[in-house]
């Protein structure tokens, strides 16, 4: 029921899921509105009614308030065993806390992150993580927040050894705020692939296939990402209705633009999965269309496949917050010890 | 002798500079490697010997080592009134480390921050900052930064009662880390024309004309539209160089794609200023080219008649940082009371 597109896009994106994937979809929200946005219901989609939405103005106390809400009761499916999965296009805070509410975190987890995986060159996929699940960090959910990107990255796409790149603003290890500076030491003394810092702007580029910021840093830079390119797609929207020519120009190019613009649409990929609670949950984007939400639907199965949960409990258990927290607050010691 | 050019491009630009601007211009650097640049030494252009370099490679501890290097000599022409401002191409941590040996910060000033101004849309520039002066701030740092953007857009661009931003991860006054949120908080008690937070992405859509960050933030915000804006044109050549017709159109498009990368392409807007140092002085990106290097001593001079340098001292004593710095260590205490 959330998201900015209310049930039909979710119904179109579940829809093209149970043709494509081997999936068995529990389909949460107003009954009746939810049935009106079908055709014909699929065998594989199963509806289950939940009268509360959370919209995306709600402040998170609607939460807490609205135990009917869709978003409650898709939880709640995890929580009792009835999903593996939950993926939903509601708001990111919402989300968020009722997964922290219904499912908990994974016991020894300091906390969830929010985990995208995008589109860089022709290459391979990146995902960069925190994007926006806690705002303020410590160095020790950094170095968790390594650990279990490269969890997600080997299991579900395959990456041996996945290469670990710590954002900051400068390739060398001293350059950073002093929460980055101390997250690399960490995560030089660490088991993990890590190739040092990398900037901002070879994300796109492929420079790692994890790339680890807090959740504020996250936030704004996949923001940028949407609103540059956001931009030069107006600019050459405009540059089109010119002239004729240019429109015929245009039209030339397009198939290829397209490709660039699917590339820069972070919102498109394949939703974003939040980390280190206890159970599968993945968002897609509140601006969410029948292709992300099947993008959603289809990771979340994989990642159900791949057993990336159980994969979150080992590493709570191999790299507790405890030790590297206690560490970095003994004021520059090198994290080494503490593993 | 700075940049990623050398004394090439300086020189192109100083040259232009020469010929447009009514400025006399000190050209630092090693004498015999500069005027071996030039056809004919303009007669606006006085060179000024200077033997030592610090390279774009060098540690910070270079700049203390060679008290010869040009932006050690250029900062002393400022400190000891021989010139009105400095323009250099060099590295930002080098010539943050020289205005601060040499020039100091203003009296009253906490930290001093790097003021990017930025094309925007076609309605008008913004004033980005701190763009990487300093990794680490402290909420009277970003209320300081927000009166120093201020005063430039209002002395330098003519905009009375600028609308200040602060860039954040939700509109809302309460989203952000705790940094943002103490900052939100001075600013709605300010006599400042806040118009709350902003989203990363809207920068480019020019909904303020101050963006206030933090250093940290504020760098990895133009690497990101940096590297976005230089993927995007890379898939454009890519798909021009396919077929004969997607050449045509590529050259139909060319001069309004142009307009787009220009706007895009911080680098070769106007420089950045380090405001809060006690003295003008503007850093071209190291990527400097001619065009880049005339911008700077364009916005230098522009900064020299429009006394912004005296609006800094104006700033530092009705914005005390003292004040606010302690209100914001009495954990959440409103800002208000210490202006």
């Amino acid at each position: 029921m959330g998201g900015d597109h209310g049930p039909a896009e979710v119904v179109k994106g579940v829809s093209i899921a149970a043709q494509r994937l081997d999936v068995e979809i529990l389909l949460v929200g107003r009954e009746e509105e939810v049935l009106a946005e079908f055709e014909d219901l699929p065998d594989a989609v199963h509806l289950v009614d939940a009268r509360d939405v959370i919209h995306m103005a709600d402040q998170i106390d609607a939460v807490k308030a609205k135990p009917e809400a869709s978003i409650n009761v898709g939880m709640n499916l995890v929580k009792e065993g009835h999903a593996d999965a939950f993926v939903t296009a509601g708001n990111t805070a919402a989300t968020l806390t009722a997964a922290l509410l219904r499912l908990g975190r994974v016991p020894g987890i300091a906390r969830p992150a929010l985990g995208m995986v995008v589109a860089t060159s022709d290459k391979g996929p990146t995902m960069i993580l925190d994007v926006g699940a806690n705002a303020d960090s410590r160095p020790a959910h950094l170095v968790q927040y390594a650990h279990m990107g490269a969890a997600v990255m080997e299991l579900s796409h395959g990456i041996s050894s996945p290469r670990i790149g710590l954002v900051s603003i400068g390739e060398e290890d001293v350059k950073g705020n002093q929460l980055i500076i101390e997250v690399n030491r960490a995560l030089r003394a660490s088991d993990l692939n890590f190739v040092g810092n990398i900037e901002a702007g070879q994300i796109p580029h492929y420079v790692a296939d994890v790339a680890v910021m807090d959740g504020f840093t996250g936030n704004i830079f996949i923001k940028t990402v949407e609103g540059v390119a956001e931009l030069f797609f107006d600019e050459l929207r405009r540059a089109v209705r010119m002239t004729p020519w240019n429109l015929i120009a245009g039209l030339l190019l397009r198939p290829e633009l397209r490709k660039a613009q699917r590339r820069l649409d972070y919102a498109e990929y394949g939703g974003a999965q939040l980390l280190g609670v206890d159970g599968v949950v993945f968002i897609s984007h509140g601006r969410s269309n029948a292709r992300a939400i099947f993008g959603g639907i289809r990771a979340a199965s994989e990642a159900v496949r791949n057993g990336v949960l159980a994969q979150m409990h080992e590493i709570a258990g191999r790299v507790p917050a405890r030790g590297l927290i206690e560490t970095s607050a003994a004021n520059g010691e090198d994290a080494r010890d503490s593993r």
